[in-house]
């Protein structure tokens, strides 16, 4: 199986379906193409939630703010699944689940980059370089990538990591990673923080909300902080966009007060 | 084949689809994930224009306003089909079409309830509960949730009837389903009422209209009222917005005069 | 394989999957459902730079402002694939790409005409009409209609050609042909006019931008001009929206002054 995540939109994705069933028979699974445009965080925290629920599979992710400079172009290979995109470090956070959820240590990932022919296009490297290579790793592994005379395991790639939320007796502080089209603001700040609070109320950026664990057990229309799927702290209204009514977007900050 | 349906839009609906394809080889064939959000109405209708096309399949139909709360989890076999999804109405109306299209009568479906266990989240039983669900349903039939000690078919479950429309010899009342993507406005109200009225024209909210088969039948632009392909009286524009044109939202009454 | 393209937005393809999975076994891909709505010209446009990359198929396109209408109903044979739609010109573009790609001359191509019964609905032939012949033509050929009474080869069909850029030793005048979801202009000047220009500088409708080869040439929010993934000359920002900073939409006019 070859599953597909981008920010394209549409339809580009398509001529990369088209590459790959050309190159293999393989099914291919779509993820998203509508995460955040050059967004790579936001990607890299979707694919963490999405991805260890497949099965093994070649996962081709290109959300590729660098098409066409010199960034580079890595295959990684954590547990038994295989990621292909662009070195921006959008792969390393999901590498470390799949690695993790595989059996072995989160950091057992491993990553080798590959130089790439020039391609067709100086704009279009989902359909001219990565989309070739899914389909190749899917059909005979890594080593499609690791018998180019420039490839090699390497230690040398972009990482990207979420940011480290503050967590202490009073509360905790960190930011909205993404808000997901419920409206719902997903922050860095883990469930954990709650898990004494369900049924009272926490302040959030200095005003306080209810804690619950469903969506429903507020009335429609009102605030709530809750878990989400993800296992952190959410800002969501019932029936209605979190985002607004709390006023935050992503990249801003969030301070719950206990 | 599996075929899911959400409110969910993008993301999360990638995840189901992992879950499903760890637990079954099954086809997967997306209906739709912008089902207008948590309108239960909406998608009822959109699923009975859409499942009875579809060969014997499990119909995995999760728009669940009500995740987290103690609302149910039905199992419903109707003709050749089952559907799973939260006991909330949703699959009720489409489950009359199928049973009916099984050569059964439109009330020959089964409900089946199941007590599920306590999920991972409280906020995505799609991924956690439903999609599960499907993938046992559809390698085992629906004895997989008939096997558990709580499960049994029921006449207790949430019914949804779509509301209805008053026809007489001068017209007829009605309201808005939906809006389409186009902009067309999808009534209620039944086509039958349009038979004698093509080529002339009617009163749409006190203002004429003309009734054509074809949106190209009027002049870009301008407006009209036809039959849409689910049998029912639909406002529309020929290249433009009809819900806009003439002034409705899904909800709103619609009265045709005669 | 069969793919489907149409301007349909959701959930009216579902509809059509439904159709071709009660007909046959074949594989079913999506290209997109969100062409711009109505919009013959932009929707040939994307298919050229589409099905090119797709192994021999069935393509089924449905944009079909003219359904209900008497317009007519075509099957091409183009190299290997075959393409199934309303006979309003869609096809006749990436028909000839097809065919050229197929090692026979562009216009090889052969175009059928049939005629359809009536459909259950004037709205929906994408349901009633193309779905089901697109099954057809998968399993049995373009016999699937030549064997129909009224069905014969013909050139006499609606032919679609893109305005023809205006090119000479100063610039180039041409139109923008689609804005992606990027917010990419794509323009129908062909790229090659900018080959000795990259490093350096061009005027835009009266204004100077950079020619990149790389988005992400350009400081974040500066604007550039590139050649696309299709070979056309396209107005882009890095970062951001081409469309909206060079002030240009769908069809307007665009001069380049070397």
């Amino acid at each position: 199986m070859i599953t597909l995540s981008s920010d394209f939109g549409s339809p580009y994705p398509a001529a990369m379906k088209g590459v790959i069933c050309q190159a293999t028979d393989a099914r291919i699974e779509d993820i998203a193409h509508d995460f955040p445009r050059q967004d790579v965080r936001a990607a890299a925290f979707w694919l963490t939630q999405t991805l260890p629920y497949f099965p093994p599979a070649v996962h081709c992710v290109v959300v590729d703010p660098g098409v066409g400079t010199d960034r580079g172009a890595v295959v990684v290979r954590a547990g038994e699944h295989a990621l292909v995109g662009p070195d921006n470090g959008v792969l390393v956070p999901v590498a470390r689940e799949l690695a993790e959820n595989g059996g072995t240590a989160p950091d057992a990932f491993e990553v080798f980059t590959w130089a790439y022919d020039d391609p067709p296009s100086t704009t279009f490297h989902g359909r001219d370089v990565f989309a070739p290579a899914a389909a190749a790793v899917h059909d005979t592994g890594v080593a499609a990538v690791e018998t180019r005379p420039e490839t090699d395991r390497t230690d040398d790639y972009v990482a990207l990591r979420f940011p480290e939320p503050s967590v202490d007796s009073d509360g905790a502080t960190g930011e909205v990673l993404v808000v997901d089209d419920f409206g719902n603001a997903v922050t860095n700040i883990p469930g954990e923080v709650l898990a004494d609070g369900f049924g009272g109320a926490i302040g959030v950026n200095g005003r306080d909300a209810p804690v619950r664990r469903a969506y429903a057990a507020v009335d429609r229309g009102q605030r709530l902080v809750t878990v989400g799927s993800h296992g952190n702290v959410e800002l969501a209204v019932n029936r209605g966009r979190g985002d607004e009514a709390f006023g935050v977007r992503t990249g801003d900050a969030v301070a719950l007060s206990l």
